[in-house]
């Protein structure tokens, strides 16, 4: 006879659950405030066939959907410490797969530091998503928000740009390109970075719909305009042999890199703190008077962009 | 030019968004501690075609999205205050459809003082999905567990039992049950009775997967004994006239009223509790040393009972 879900959550989940969890027995999470911080709360679901192959190997599965939140707690300066899972799985219900799902939070929770505080397991008829709620905690009053960037600040981004959204493609097409797949797959969220940018940074936010879109997002918010230029964009050396196009690039989405803008004065710090967290940091452009975001050529005129990123709908 | 993700969220929701939302122009929501309290946080998702029928009216699957989650946090004695909210909607998405659905979370804000603090939409091959992350407030160490109840320690339940199951059987029945099938659709969480109870409730949860299976949960997890005298669980005037079958009733699931447990002791406390919550609750039943749960004739033999309540897969 199969396991019940209630066999498979004591089995497989309950060793993940941390303190407030109440050993996965309760229909709640407890979270104790911590005094002078803030929680920082942030929710997204993953869905196979939209944001992973429907036959992606379930611990990709797992660290997938953990990874997009622990994201934008990184861009938020947030520390993460735990998330509530929601698994909404097509039948049958296979033990191995799920298995294999909880060695890949396991695996997550190790490297980040979160455990897991609760959920909820049902069947769905349609495709198997993976909702997660994640948590973290930030000093009161020092979240990095979007609202923030001013004319005159500068514009950095981590890592390199484009490599998720062309491992997209290069899996698509039955390509092989093992460095820009598994970024695609796998995403690295810039937690100890986003932790020194508190108080360095004055917006940030995790690129997931393209470079261009979300710094878009940041101009909206903070009333301002953001200025991209099209060179200074970090561009692996996996992406310019396999394509090297920039725009592309800033529009593919996905990358889960930090894009932040701060005050000119503070350029050294940022750079210090890039080094301390071990991650690059690149300076891409400029927040000036206006609206909208703009990707700058070598003339210093704007490029045309039909589309600036992923739409959901 | 049908609107964008971003300018139906701007239209639709950023009204609802309360305290700690940042309007909804992050991708986070800011939850401040309060002094000597504990944060209650649950996750419950619901799917077309599994906990709603297709066709079901936006507003409806809107409030029931939100009330089962509400009723969880009833259940724990916490005073609820906000939500995050991923919506995964087939295509084509229709405004009218959200705009619907965004009325039915507004009703249902105001009549239990919560509001929206962020989320998530996105499109879906699928069915459509709503996730609710619910969050609430109680005292420190006060929340009411479901591994607190001891031999000798009464059981309770608010409001009567097996109405929204019947209302299931009768709306795919095609029978017309109004009360029965309003229950259904719309549930209603004891918020008021579940703040009341802290203190007095040894043990508590919300009757979601069926009465017995559900107190079956508390019996495994405070590792006692739980006793149900079957002519003692309420039914209502439409589920007696309806079928008035007690073993249906205790194993139909989708209740959403307050099981709980309390020392003898405290009974004249529940009772003012439920009198001044305006809700009523009836004793049904007692905890002894033991195991498992049970449901009792009138010899006060156990009766058989194939299925203890709803399994998820």
């Amino acid at each position: 006879m199969p396991k019940s879900e209630f066999e498979l959550i004591a089995e497989l989940f309950a060793p993940l659950a941390g303190k407030g969890a109440l050993g996965l027995t309760d229909d709640v999470a407890l979270i104790a405030p911590r005094a002078g911080r803030e929680l920082v709360a942030t929710t997204d679901a993953i869905v196979a066939g939209v944001d992973f192959f429907p036959n992606e190997a379930a611990d990709v599965v797992a660290r997938r959907a953990l990874r997009v939140n622990l994201s934008d707690l990184a861009a938020k300066g947030a520390e993460p410490f735990g998330y509530l899972l929601t698994l909404s799985l097509p039948k049958p219900v296979r033990e191995g797969w799920l298995r294999r799902f909880a060695s890949g939070l396991a695996a997550d929770q190790k490297a980040f530091g979160v455990s897991l505080l609760g959920g909820d397991m049902s069947s769905t008829p349609g495709p198997l998503s993976v909702s997660v709620t994640a948590f973290g905690w930030v000093p009161k009053g020092r979240a990095i928000l979007r609202r923030g960037a001013g004319p005159g600040d500068l514009v950095f981004v981590t890592g390199t740009i484009g490599d998720s959204g062309a491992g997209l493609r290069a899996l698509k097409a039955k390509k092989r390109e093992a460095a820009l797949i598994a970024r695609y797959r796998v995403p690295e969220p810039r937690v100890a970075l986003g932790l020194r940018l508190r108080g360095i940074a004055s917006a940030a936010l995790d690129v997931s719909d393209g470079l261009l879109a979300d710094l878009g997002h940041i101009a909206d918010v903070s009333n301002v305009h953001v200025a991209v230029i099209a060179e200074r964009v970090p561009l692996s050396q996996a992406l310019r042999r396999f394509d090297g196009d920039v725009v592309r690039a800033v529009t593919a989405g996905d990358d889960y890199e930090i894009a932040f803008t701060a005050p000119r004065g503070k350029r050294t710090q940022v750079m210090a703190a890039a080094k301390a967290a071990g991650v690059r940091v690149s300076e891409i452009g400029f927040v000036a008077k206006g609206r909208g975001v703009a990707l700058l050529g070598q003339d210093g005129r704007v490029m045309p962009v039909v589309k600036k990123g992923w739409e959901h709908f």
